[in-house]
Parts: structure tokens; sequence; C-alpha cells
């Protein structure tokens, strides 16, 4: 046995089909968002702009974000200092909670580490709670949400993407005496479309199966408050567990779900992903409540991201780029391959100052690499013309086809 | 299929066996550890001190830590905005990844949101590169590390607890070709003891095995620049894999392995839970970078530590208390029974303002429930005084006995 030969056979895979990640090493800067400092291969930082955050809304520089932050460190220090259970159970952690459970319509919410330990945890621990349970999964959900089901040892049903259909034919075939549980996100967050969650709800009702919704991509950006798609849908009370993150419109760091406190209390004594682990640091805490805070009443940065998002999609379609057909925020550019994808994109950093990370398998199927835009509220109508410019002339020079 | 029904049996079991667990509210004050306000069950926060902090050495309130992270957050903000290769990937991170494969004399390191995910991700993703691996793991192993096995998939031999005659009995037993990892802790976090590493390196080296080694109780506390009993022991150069945490002596939040190049790029490239995950915030980076920098150059902490741990032992045993028979700086004192070590805390607080949790089981076998105490530097010897005295006060109250 050679372990380093087989490590180093790992790593060659990856080298040979082009998909070898390279991490871009960068410093955003406060105030000037989506303005930021690259690092990587330059003698010195050199400026650049960010096309493909997930802080959406740029609340991870809000004034507010930023000053409750401050002031938590300086109440309270650094970190938790422990679990949830063992001394790391703060004041306010319990406020943030009750400000979540309050943004869904919830009886409660729980606070997690991240988005993916949330799904991991949440979806691991359910299913363990009804013996037999059958999950129904939608074949794009996210890593996070496959790990928990994965981790659940359940037996597992995935529905073709969106397709009520197909998911009536596999919970009509299951056992009606079994539970059941339907696993879905609002927004997938790599193609931007949505899901038909009112739907999805009368076929859990008619088979008396519970949902589980992943927001992630929704929360803060969608529905009056920012309750997401299921608050702008008015779905949210039909849905039994919502869960969202705290690190993407948030601005932060984090994930949580919001349920009926029975569920919540199951989640919080049985999940050791939940109870094994130093909770959220206060500073963190203080931030996103904070930005909740501040979304639940004001809809600027809303209109302003769907605005930009709008504006980019129509400047990408009339100078003919591949861009795919999104319903949200999202504007996924279509590439098809892994060694192409990661070209343009190096070409956009090292020429243009424009920072976009191709999206390379496991994160899309093999055959649909894309660039992925994120245009905010901070994103001008000057830099959408420029990055329309940039990836034409681009296209061209790598002789890929433009639409007519 | 009633589900609320199913919810609230596995509520109600957790309330009939006494272990239903209450989160007691606090906040720290900065600059005043272990002095805290409690919120539960009074009129206005109440003050305490806190007896049961993982911010082992009060490094979550050092001055140093405190303005590393308001620099961070008025330099980029709250949060990374994006997973290590898709826009959240700074030179923070970076360099903080340097600094702990420094400190442990590795080639590189790895972040993870917490010590949790790191466990769960690595042992899981590097046992599925590793066809066929068996991996053997000490039984009071945390449920972290358990998570991570359990999720891979592998063959698992559990050996009694720094038990080597059983080790090696299993390692001899398995075919000598298969790939082997042992997967151990350096300080046992509930009972304070310690695995004896180069023994168990000697196996590995005698068997062919790898080495994982969790260090999360003894990183930043042990060896000359705090890199743990592995430092002390001046073992690190032998094992395969080191695994820390942040949160605890570091005094913030978040987790890593430190390791060969070539490891840490397979649990880079893929390893779910590293890979699908918003990365820790910058603010939280900036802080550990602080935090690992100062304890490298001063063992005035350490020394405080040991010095305290110590005083409290002899108290707690010269009255008679059942303190447990640990080697560090962990003051484990034996209950033996859920309902009663809930009761001695509920006194503690509310009489005495001395806070400190309860442990039952999952976190601890059935029938070993304790207490478990974490004296650090800026605990005191009339502090030491005041908690010896209302134990007592307490064992003789509940009619517990008192050695003689």
């Amino acid at each position: 046995m050679n372990y380093d030969q087989v490590f180093d056979q790992a790593i060659e895979r990856l080298h040979a089909e082009g998909r070898y990640r390279v991490f871009i090493d960068i410093l955003r800067n406060k105030g000037a968002y989506p303005n930021a400092r690259c690092f990587a291969g330059h003698n010195g930082p050199k400026p650049i702009t960010v096309w493909c955050s997930n802080d959406y809304l740029a609340m991870g520089q809000h004034p507010k974000v930023i000053a409750a932050m401050e002031e938590a460190l300086h109440n309270v220090g650094a970190g938790s200092g422990g679990t949830r259970n063992i001394g790391g159970n703060t004041h306010y952690h319990i406020e943030l909670e009750h400000e979540l459970a309050d943004l869904h319509g919830k009886e409660n919410a729980l606070l997690f580490t991240s988005g993916y330990v949330s799904n991991d945890a949440t979806l691991s621990t359910l299913a363990r709670l009804l013996p037999g349970c059958v999950i129904f999964s939608d074949e794009l959900n996210h890593a996070s949400m496959i790990a928990g089901i994965r981790n659940s040892g359940c037996e597992k049903k995935v529905f073709r993407h969106n397709d009520l259909e197909h998911l009536e034919e596999l919970l009509a075939e299951t056992d009606p005496d079994l539970p059941k549980l339907i696993a879905f996100e609002s927004v997938y967050s790599m193609d931007g479309d949505v899901a038909p969650i009112h739907a999805i709800c009368d076929l859990a009702d008619k088979y008396n199966a519970i949902t589980y919704l992943d927001e992630v991509h929704a929360v803060g950006m969608y529905g009056k408050r920012g309750g997401g798609i299921s608050e702008r849908d008015d779905a949210a009370s039909r849905l039994t567990i919502i869960e969202g993150t705290l690190g993407k419109a948030f601005g932060v760091m984090g994930g949580y779900i919001a349920a009926d406190q029975r569920i919540i209390d199951c989640i919080r004594s049985y999940a050791p992903g939940f109870i094994f682990t130093t909770s959220l640091s206060p500073v963190l805490v203080a931030g996103v409540l904070a930005a909740v805070k501040h979304l639940k009443g004001s809809s600027a940065e809303r209109d302003g991201q769907q605005a930009a998002a709008a504006t980019l999609k129509t400047m990408f379609r009339e100078a003919g780029l591949p861009v795919m057909d999104s319903t949200t925020h999202i504007v996924p550019l279509m590439v098809g391959d892994p060694v192409r994808a990661k070209k343009i994109s190096d070409i956009l950093l090292a020429e243009y100052g424009v920072y976009v990370q191709p999206i390379n398998f496991p994160t899309v199927p093999r055959g649909t690499e894309r660039l992925r835009f994120t245009p905010g509220p901070a994103h001008t109508e000057a830099m959408m013309r420029e990055l329309t410019e940039a990836l034409v002339e681009i296209w061209d020079r790598l002789e890929m086809r433009l639409a007519a």
C-alpha cells in the first residue's frame, strides 16, 4: 500500500480532466463593493471587479452590519467559547432565532455554523427520527442536502428537476403508511430557476409527506420582508421546514432552519452536527441580526439587484452571448467545457480585471460548465457594458459562436 | 403516519431520562473574563462566573485578537461572500493556513468552518480516496470523528480507550495489503487524559497505517509554541494529519487540518464539506491569526492555565470531592446521574452565580454524568475557594458522599 501514490493519482485525475481548482487570492475593499484587490500572480495587489460573489446585496459591507459587529466585538469578545449547550448560548443567538422565526412565520428557528451543516444535520437527523422514512429529492439539490440524505441512511427517490409528474409517480408508488419527506430548493443557484412550491405542497398534502425547502439563494432577496420565494408566493405556512443561510444575502456566515417548535426541539436535541460544535461567534450573529432587520424593512437592495440582473441579461442576450434561461438574479453563461471555462475566466482576470470563477463538475454536471454572474445593486451599467464587451472579444478570440 | 406524535415522543424520551437540555442564556463581559451576565429566569441580567468555557486561555478577549478583528472588519467587511473556490478565498485565509502549517511543522494546512466539519469532511473523504480502507478508532473519539468515519462507509474497528494491545490486536488481524487509518485524540476532553502518541505511531509504522490526531483540546495549550501534545512530545513529524480547532484555546471559531501538501490538496479538491460551503468570515480568520501568532511567542497563558488547574484539583481533592483522574487542564467531577448533575448545576447558578453545565449522554456515556470545570489563567484562587465551598455545601445538602 503506497499512500502517497494514491493521493498523487487522485490529484492527477483532476489535472487530466482540466478541473483542478486554483483559488484566487483576493481582498474586498469595504465600502467600495464590488471592487476588490487580487494578489495571485501579480506584483502587489491589483484592482478587480467581483462578479461572482454570493454577498448578493452587499450587506456584508453595510454600515449597520459593520457597526453591530463592532459593538458585539467590544461587548462580549471574539468567539462564543463553547457549544450552544455548554457555555456558547448567548443572548444574540436567541434573539436572532426569534428574528428568523418571525421572518418565515414559524414558531421557532435554529442556528447552525453554516448552511451546509444545517442541511446535513437536519436532513440526516429528521430521517433517523422517522423510522422507514423515504426521502424524495430533486435531482439538482445542493451537495449539502445530498450529504444529509445519504448520511440519514434512508431510502432516497430522486425526481427529475422540478418535474411534478415524476414526483407524484414516485410518491404514488410508495407505501402510504411510510413517513415521507420532500426535499427541494426554491432558487436553484447554478441555473437560476425556481421551484413550484405550491404544487409541491399540494402533492405533499395529497400523500401525507412533510416538506423541506432550501431557500439559501432566496432569503433576503425575495418577498416583501426578504422571507424568500416562500414569502413571495405566500407559501411559507404550507412548508414544514424552511432552511436558509446567513452567508449570502445576509452577508455574514452561518445557516438556520425555521419550523414548528417540536421539530426545532428535536433537531436541537438529537443532531450531532448541531450539538457537538462551537456555536457561531456572537460577533457574526450580531451582524446578521442587523442585516435581517434591515432587509425586513428595506426593499431598495432587492429592487436594485433585480434591475441589475435584468439589465445584464439583456446586454448578454443582445450581444449574442449564451445566457441561460434564468428567472432570478443569477445570470449563468453556458460554456460546456471545463478547460474553456477556466480559460475565459483567466483572460477576464488577467486582461480585464474581471473576477468570475469558472463553475465545473462536481458543482454542475459535466458538459454544462459555465460562468455564473451575480450582479447586485452596486454593479453599474458602465461595468456591465465593459463586461459584455470583454466577453464578446474573448468569445471571438477563442472562436466560439455567438448567437445571430 | 402522525408526524407530530413521533416528534413529541422523541422529546418526551429526553424528559423521561432527565436529559432534556436547557440552554443557559448568557453574555460574557469583554475584558472581565470569566465574568458574564446570565439572562434566564431572572429580572434583568445577573452577574455570574463562567467555569465551563472552552475559551481556555481567554484569547477570545485578548486585545490583539479584538484589534485584528476590528481592523479586518473595516478593511474587507463582514463575510467572505463565497466558497473558497468562488470568491471566498481571501489573503487572510492563505496567511492563516501558512501559520498553522508552520505551527505543526507540516507542508500545508486547510481551514474549515468548524472543528466538527474538519473531522467529518476529512475522515469521510480520506477513507473514500483509499479503497478498502479500514479505520481504527479510539472508543472515546469525539462525535465529529465518529460521524466522519460512519459517513466514509469504511469498515471501522473500535479499540478500547488508549489500549495499545487492543489496537495492535486489531491491526494484526487485518489484511496487510489494505489501507489503514488510526484515528485518535491527544487530550480527551471529558476525562482530561492523554493518548500515547509515540506508541501509536510505532504501531502505525509497524503495520503501515496512516494516522489522524485530533488536537482540539490541546492546540494553543501544550508545546513550546502551542502546537499541542504532538509538539510537547516531539511527535508532530510522525503524524500523517493533525487536526485542530480555532474555537477553543485560539478563542474564535473554525477548524483545520495540517498535513503533507498532497493530502491537503486531495481534501481541498474532493471533500464536499470543504468545497460547498461559504468560507470562514475574514474577520474571524484575522482574529485567529493574531491568537496563533501571540501564543507561538507567549507561554504565560499556558503556564497560568496549568497552575489554575493544579490548584483547583488540589482544592477539590482536599475537600473530598470526586475529582476525576485528569492529567491536563480539564477538571471533571463525577456525579454519575443526569438528574443530580443538572440539580447541582441549577443550584450553583441560582444561588452561587457559578455557571457550569452538566455533561450528560450522549456527550458522555450514561452513568458517567459529570460536571466539567475548565479553570483558566483568569480564574483566581479566591474564586476557586468559593467554588469548592459551594460544592461541599451542595454535596452535603443532596446527601452525597464526600471522600474521607
